[in-house]
């Protein structure tokens, strides 16, 4: 079993793997940016240490920094969260490099699944369902053209090396595709240093719901249900819950299924979740990637399950078998996260960091809060601004709402704006209350009437 | 149903209620006490009044004033919460007069329960084991002499109208018998009003376990398994847990079957809990008394059950039938729930009240914290010292004790002494984990090396 642990991560993340580190009775080292000396995660760790400036790229992404303190401090083993270097090859593959245990799956795996056309021809060739389109990257305008008018507007562009929502654009027409081509050939070569594009075809009203899977080393490999992320803002999720109500019993049970095949697929080893495109006015589900990390959404998954999701990961890191077999997968009632945003709102979203002057999570039956902020503590503006991930759990789909809007209403956080009314916003629309929507939700109705 | 609930309570139980009300869509009135105008169940209720001074006879336990102001707030329901007025038949019995639904059983099986000669004798015609004693209340010293050679000596004296530890001595020889009896009789007048008095066997080495039961008003009780409260301090429960580590499975499901018994002996209604005496070295269980009102430690069984039991007792005093039958009822997991008082425990628990400078409950998957303290908030001296309650799921015991341990470790309350110190001792101690403890376990084990 793994002994002592870097988590090279911050915020709730960061919180999240300490615990899990505690109760297994593993050491944890926390690092730390200069911006995040106060942080939760410093305090709660067993060690911490600075391993740079503010900026990202010179701390939480410093490969030799990081590597270093591991090494410093006899770390065998390093998680990375999610966001920074949890999807990095080279990182895992440095790790490997210097016999240091990564919490995630091979960097082969990554690799394959972060070439987002590579992940589609290994998804064909699994078996698993994928939306219409290229077969890897286009290689000129008239390939582009040709296939366009095969599969039928609209399309979809994708940079292969992009992913959570960068790098993707709309064609409608002929003309719309060969320029979305050729600008997001330079902006994908800008931000990835990547220009390879591949299209697809344009599914415009689907639900995104995504399948948590588990694998170990030993060949097993299980998924724990879905997840429906469909509330979306520009990408961005904003709440998720699991079940999906849009799911019935045969098409979760085949999405569940075809999601342990993208797993064995590439081998897979840890905890990842398998993003489908789901139309549910055809009954038809496509791949649309697999994330190789541990997901910001996971606790939905966890209350429904009993399973924990980080445990399962450092476990199967450490070598050992997964916990359970598919058939011991038992799913209990109805949860839902809101993600709670340093943001305002009222002002499309603008981002709010300050100090927190009062800050009481709420508390009770079927209530979580994963969330580094504290009485206090300034957020800083450098990073992103999700400060707390509320979770209820309920008997029912009603019940858990029914929570959350109770949860929200006590959660008391002062000093700076909050999604909280957002939140309670949604919860009380109709169309959310009834399950009907999709990842255009946000786009139909403008909840804080902001005239966007 | 319901439409609007007064909470004739304070303090943690109170915000729960308010909690179960908000979800249920119930408009909620708070009540308090002078010293409670800065509490938490007062800012979270929708209306909140004042009832009277400090002293609990004067605004928790004042009939007219709670009536009143129900009466003028158009409330159609009391819910009492624990303590206080919870098991007063002359309360509920004043509710049933004015028109008011007391949420709890009627006072004719509150009045049964709480005589606890009258309770045994029921017990007894009913088929619910009990301990060997007398029946009905001694009548002198010859007959207390006669009996008590007959069971065998140690005996237990008990005042009929005694409870949650009070009015109760143990005799090992015939003088301290005839002492016992004696001072009992006349404290238990002072005390209560009442100087009867009743003998038992006592069994010296037992585990006190008891059973959750909710019964409603269409004839139906069902048992939601058991709650192991032998952790104790001079008969004040400090930590309790589900399953109980002594039970077998048999054991489970006779105890469970005599407290459905002894719930329809009553007629009862509502969320209840019938305790027990288990002699575990002859595996045998005998009735202690049952508690006609939800308890402290209620929230351990939900979390293991999944069913919200303020919920329950509050559907079924507006009429509805049980959400659910014995059949439907399933067990996850374990549950332990740790009472974090305001006392030192390194001056023989000493009340510690007075203002918490800063405070930050635990988070994180299956943990659940209810209390009603806040940053800034000043304990007051008057009431009860319970501040909060930490509870802990786990897919096993092992699971929920870690995780007790590190919600523990990571809980922040400054500006008072806590007994969270007590609780570390208590779960690393090696007696504890491995599950062999009575309810001597802290007059055995100094844990506070108190020398006390």
């Amino acid at each position: 079993m793994i002994k002592k642990l870097l988590i090279a991560n911050r915020g709730e993340i960061a919180v999240r793997i300490i615990r899990a580190c505690r109760e297994l009775g593993i050491e944890s080292v926390a690092v730390y940016s200069e911006a995040d000396r106060e942080s939760l995660h410093v305090q709660l760790a067993d060690e911490a240490y600075c391993i740079g400036p503010t900026a990202s790229k010179d701390s939480y992404l410093n490969f030799t920094n990081i590597i270093s303190v591991a090494k410093l401090t006899s770390c065998d083993a390093i998680h990375p969260g999610y966001g920074f270097l949890a999807e990095n090859a080279d990182f895992a593959d440095l790790c490997r490099d210097v016999n240091i245990t990564f919490v995630g799956p091979s960097p082969e795996a990554i690799s394959k699944m972060g070439t987002k056309d590579v992940a589609r021809e290994t998804m064909k060739q699994a078996g698993v369902p994928i939306v219409p389109g290229s077969q890897g990257i286009i290689k000129d305008d008239e390939e582009a053209i040709e296939l366009a008018n095969k599969i039928g507007y609209p399309v979809i562009i994708k940079a292969t090396a992009g992913g959570g929502g960068k790098g993707i654009r709309v064609a409608r027409t002929e003309t719309e595709l060969i320029k979305g081509i050729n600008i997001t050939q330079q902006e994908a070569l800008t931000a990835f240093g990547n220009p390879g594009v591949y299209i697809e075809k344009f599914i415009e009203e689907f639900r995104h719901v995504e399948i948590q899977v588990l694998a170990d080393n030993h060949g097993h490999a299980i998924h724990l249900g879905e997840r429906d992320c469909s509330i979306q803002r520009r990408l961005q999720k904003l709440l998720e819950e699991t079940p999906s109500p849009a799911l019935d019993g045969e098409v979760r049970h085949e999405m569940g299924s075809a999601a342990v095949k993208a797993a064995l697929a590439v081998d897979y080893s840890g905890a990842g979740t398998v993003e489908f495109i789901y139309d549910y006015q055809n009954r038809k589900f496509y791949f649309m990637e697999m994330n190789t990390r541990i997901q910001v959404e996971h606790p939905v998954t966890e209350m429904i399950t009993g399973v924990d999701l980080i445990k399962e990961q450092i476990k199967v890191a450490s070598g050992e078998k997964l916990s359970l077999t598919q058939e011991e997968v038992v799913f209990n009632g109805w949860a839902i996260e809101c993600r709670i945003n340093a943001e305002n709102p009222m002002k499309k979203f603008m981002p709010s960091p300050g100090k927190i002057e009062m800050y009481l999570p709420p508390g009770g039956l079927g209530v979580r809060v994963d969330s580094a902020a504290y009485p206090g503590y300034t957020i800083p503006p450098y990073y992103d601004s999700m400060i707390a991930k509320l979770i209820t759990y309920g008997s029912t789909r009603e019940e858990a709402i029914a929570r959350m809007k109770r949860a929200l209403s006590e959660f008391v956080i002062e000093g700076i704006h909050t999604t909280i009314p957002f939140h309670l916003k949604l919860l009380n629309h109709e169309k959310f209350v009834e399950g009907d929507f999709n990842t255009k939700f946000l786009e139909m109705y403008d909840l804080m009437e902001t005239g966007k």
